[in-house]
């Protein structure tokens, strides 16, 4: 068995130097060197064994994912990711889960450059809980509040995959679609487009919980009433061809894990964000718009639509 | 019950603008401005039931240990703490739980003037992570690799009360001898003597494992050799009371929790540096030396001394 520092060392100290690191993992906290100019911006995300992911998932995924959830929130800010601490709450230092995971981790932190700057491991029920951080040049973060009446709404990529995943994964037939499945077990964070619609973009979040509910955050946050077309959701040829229409509708207005990107934009720079997500090879769809009052309204064939879904909430 | 968001509103969620904070709790992220001139601290810590505390402990504990032992990360950098976010796996809403939970961090956050600033909260076995931020002037943070031969060691308040307070309440006695049981659930972080050694001090580090253990790091990271007088160690009159002479060195030495600061110094600062603890009403003890040459070496009464205990590790 491992020790407690030799774990820390061994899996997530990084021998390399990091922009703006004066300080790494070793000693009682990091010093970091946020660019002038620039605001620091933090968010912190938790997955627990068998309510965030399945128990005995493999390990890389669950490293992956618990980045790939913070690297969202990120990006939903438009920010630079830079830095991430871990806190592993873990019930035995098993070297070849600790490899896989810390793989899955690390490939992703390297493709978005970000450095783990302190960890904090402990014995116990299987839990990650990680803080991001990064930055946006001051005034630049995209926030949920900023949308206004007439604003377009659109998201990137497709919706209810990650829930069929889920589904397939806790039905015992991953094998039957994986691209179902690698889409919750591998969500892909959008951060270049995050990056990309600063300046475009007047209100942006993540969809982790379900269009359903976070839709309506965004329409509070912003005080505007949401009018959405489910007919418009994006669903992927994979989903499509599985679900039925029905399941495939209910799992891209409620299920979470998909982890796209929600936009508010002026219809006179639509055009401006859909050639952001093109030159990204990312899908981007307008759903629906923004208007003076409260409350999100759905609708199907011009009809008024009432979801059968709600958003999730792990105490509701 | 409580749903997960009307939670983090009813409980963690400031009012109060505060400084710094550009956005809080309510958006994807945190947007946070570090002063001109400073670089950011960032530290991470959980807390695990029945590992870190005993299980059925006040929650007003816990929410003040969970932060206080993230601020005694910050103190040992000599960094002024501002922010910190929490991700509370709890397993169930529990709002009697939750208030006295939230008001022991809220209490100790006034005082040290920290918001919070993230949240996430999910139902799973009780587990606390905070990350805390603060900043230091660039180039200002005291690091456990500063260290010179020569320079003294010396450490804030009495060490091993809350080793005897757990044992204590881990007996069911902790009527018994409340003043030390409190130095297990209230540990108060030494905030103003991080900030005040700094200039002074060469070298910090929080006494969280036990010193056996993390005098040890100090002195490897220093490159140094440490020498201690075990009779030199502090002890308070309710531990000298309570315990057998070998008990309480046996506490002082390899119990954790005290949170006490160990100071490297040079000789001729250590006058300025027990003057700034003693402005801050704050007992300062040397304990011993730091040397050319590497590990620890503890003495008694002129002596070689084994200490029987090692530091804490949670995977030892």
């Amino acid at each position: 068995m491992l020790g407690e520092f030799e774990l820390i060392r061994r899996f997530f100290q990084s021998p390399e130097t990091a922009p703006g690191v004066v300080v790494g993992i070793g000693d009682d906290a990091a010093v970091l060197r946020v660019p002038d100019g620039c605001d620091l911006v933090a968010a912190v995300d938790t997955l627990v064994e068998s309510r965030h992911f399945p128990a005995g998932s493999d390990p890389r995924s669950i490293g992956h994912r618990a980045l790939a959830v913070n690297l969202s929130d990120l990006a939903a800010m438009g920010a630079e990711p830079a830095w991430a601490t871990l806190a592993l709450t873990l019930p035995s230092a098993d070297a070849a889960w600790l490899e896989g995971f810390a793989s899955g981790l690390r490939t992703l932190a390297r493709r978005h450059g970000v450095t783990l700057v302190g960890g904090d491991t402990t014995r116990g029920p299987l839990t990650i809980s990680i803080q991001i951080m990064g930055f946006v040049p001051r005034g630049a973060a995209l926030l949920r509040g900023g949308a206004r009446a007439g604003d377009l709404l659109a998201v990137t990529g497709t919706l209810g995959d990650a829930g069929a995943g889920l589904a397939l994964v806790q039905a015992g037939a991953a094998a039957q679609v994986p691209e179902l499945v690698r889409r919750f077990e591998y969500p892909t964070p959008r951060v270049e487009m995050g990056l990309a619609a600063r300046g475009i973009a007047t209100a942006a979040m993540d969809l982790s919980d379900g269009i359903v509910g976070d839709l309506e955050k965004l329409a509070a946050a912003s005080g505007l009433a949401a009018q959405v077309d489910v007919d418009r959701l994006p669903l992927s040829a994979a989903l499509v061809s599985y679900a039925t229409a029905a399941q495939a509708r209910d799992w891209a207005l409620g299920a979470g894990d998909d982890y796209e990107l929600l936009f508010a934009v002026p219809a006179a720079r639509a055009a401006a964000l859909a050639d952001a997500a093109a030159a990204l090879d990312l899908r981007l769809t307008v759903i629906g718009e923004l208007a003076h009052g409260r409350g999100v309204t759905w609708s199907s064939k011009g009809a008024k639509f009432a979801p059968a879904v709600g958003g999730f909430d792990h105490f509701a």
